[in-house]
């Protein structure tokens, strides 16, 4: 009954063997995600044979095998569709004739954050939930929603998964996507160095000295009183609750599931997203529900799992 | 087999006989919306007794009643849940009293650009579509959205209802609904003389003299020359094309499907809309159809009618 699940993410790729919603054992290895993910195929492979090793389970025995992606994914065909700056290769490419000459066993395949979402749904932070927005602040923003129950997939499999790629301001810089002032374009681990370069306070910033700039170094930099760091926060924060609002507007949650490294520092930073976002959205029902991933590693691989479980149902 | 259909819109109370999914008669009144709605039942039964007298169809002969109303709808309690700054006192107010006191027939109730999509589906521009969004340029902004053929309600009711109510500018006016830089608060009608005003140059505009100034006045000045009223059309589509690519990567469908006041000057405006959304959508699989309602005064008492049938079976 055990699962194989692999999370092709922009940095690692992590893989994990999966038993009645809990994880048994994991490993991770870079993902070299520039260079396509045809060329690391036999690489996770070989990684899924030592842990299966490790852990004394045969390949017969396990009953399924789960794939994530970080792009826009045809989850009834098992196909990439459209993909950014990464695994680009993977677009088109027949996973399914992968799986069959390597694994043969059953195999689904899953957008990275409709994973998350399930895997947190089923066994994490949002179970019990039907009616959950769920925002990753990553490398970029991912999203995914579920309607009464229902995961949203859309007509070309990409309703719910672009929820950071709404504007939040249209005279922002060109995104990645095609669009102008997307939500990750501004507030997205990627956008951080860019936007803050645009700023003149920022070369008297500690952070302009830093060689990296993530969430956790533009919120510690203002607890230690940097003054470009505090203002710079009070700009995230209006970005990334003006994106929870155009979520909550356009999908009628009763809850939004918060993940990704921001999260690690979700003390200091989600009284302050609830605050805005409560004072800006029109809910005349109540107040919506923030809830935070506790087990953002593992959201994604359960999910597969969960998947796998659905589709032999 | 005949239903009577009321749309209680901010400024005219329209009321339509509709048999086989088309209009058999119709008449319009002034709504005072500002007042309030019960004041106004007994009017809407009054033109609705008269319009039915100068067709020779008797009450009992009607089967089904159908109300539109500009506000949050819950359809199958037929409630109104929250509505700004008109029929204020329409909220938890007991209509399927009303209804069966002054009717006594099978009662639907239904968000106003809802009614219209549902319509528009059925009868309209959109007839055959089963994913789309409908953006309703009147006032303010109203859509709706259909996915897989169901019409998008959500948990409490909001979903697909609030696109005017998405941002396009988060350090924008504040909007009524609570939210900052809202498309609707930057580019609907409502919205065209306070935003202008911020301007310096509308001063010199043709546009400040006039009494009114609406979709059509911008379109005309900007026609005639006026340099501000160019600047500002190129402002306007700008908002009108952030605010549809929000709602296509938000909904996923195969058609947006435009209406209202704006579209009068269809000619004038869609291919500039066209152009800036397809260069703006993150849409792999392919381009956005635009469709443009042919009734567009007809498509809410049409949809209230689609209603009635589809509660009946």
């Amino acid at each position: 009954m055990t699962h194989i699940t692999i999370d092709f993410g922009g940095t690692n790729i992590k893989i994990g063997l999966v038993l009645n919603g809990a994880i048994l054992a994991h490993s991770s290895m870079p993902s070299y995600s520039g260079q396509g993910i045809q060329g690391r195929l036999d690489d996770a492979e070989r990684a899924v044979r030592k842990l299966l090793g490790e852990q004394g389970i045969r390949m017969e025995d396990c009953t399924g095998l789960g794939i994530a992606i970080p792009g826009i994914v045809n989850s009834a065909e098992r196909q990439v569709l459209s993909i950014h700056e990464k695994y680009e290769d993977a677009i088109g490419y027949s996973f399914d004739g992968w799986v069959r000459e390597r694994f043969a066993m059953p195999f689904a395949m899953e957008n990275d954050a409709r994973a998350a979402l399930i895997g947190e749904t089923a066994y994490g932070a949002a179970q019990g939930e039907k009616d959950v927005v769920m925002v990753i602040f990553g490398t970029g923003i991912g999203t995914a929603v579920m309607i009464d129950g229902q995961v949203l997939r859309g007509k070309h499999h990409q309703a719910g998964v672009l929820g950071g790629h709404l504007t939040t301001d249209r005279q922002g810089p060109l995104c990645n996507c095609g669009n102008r002032g997307c939500l990750e374009e501004f507030a997205s681990h990627r956008a951080l160095r860019p936007r803050a370069m645009e700023s003149r306070a920022f070369k008297d910033s500690v952070l302009s000295a830093a060689d990296e700039m993530g969430y956790l170094s533009v919120i510690e930099a203002r607890l230690s009183g940097d003054g470009f760091a505090a203002a710079y926060m009070e700009e995230l924060v209006s970005h990334w609750s003006a994106g929870i609002v155009n979520l909550i507007h356009a999908y009628d949650p009763d809850a939004v599931l918060l993940s990704g490294g921001l999260m690690k520092s979700a003390e200091a930073v989600l009284p302050l997203i609830e605050e805005e976002v409560h004072g800006r959205t029109w809910t005349p029902w109540g107040k919506v529900r923030f809830l935070v991933s506790s087990q953002p590693d593992a959201s994604v691989l359960l999910g597969l799992s969960k998947l796998l479980d659905t589709k032999s149902n």
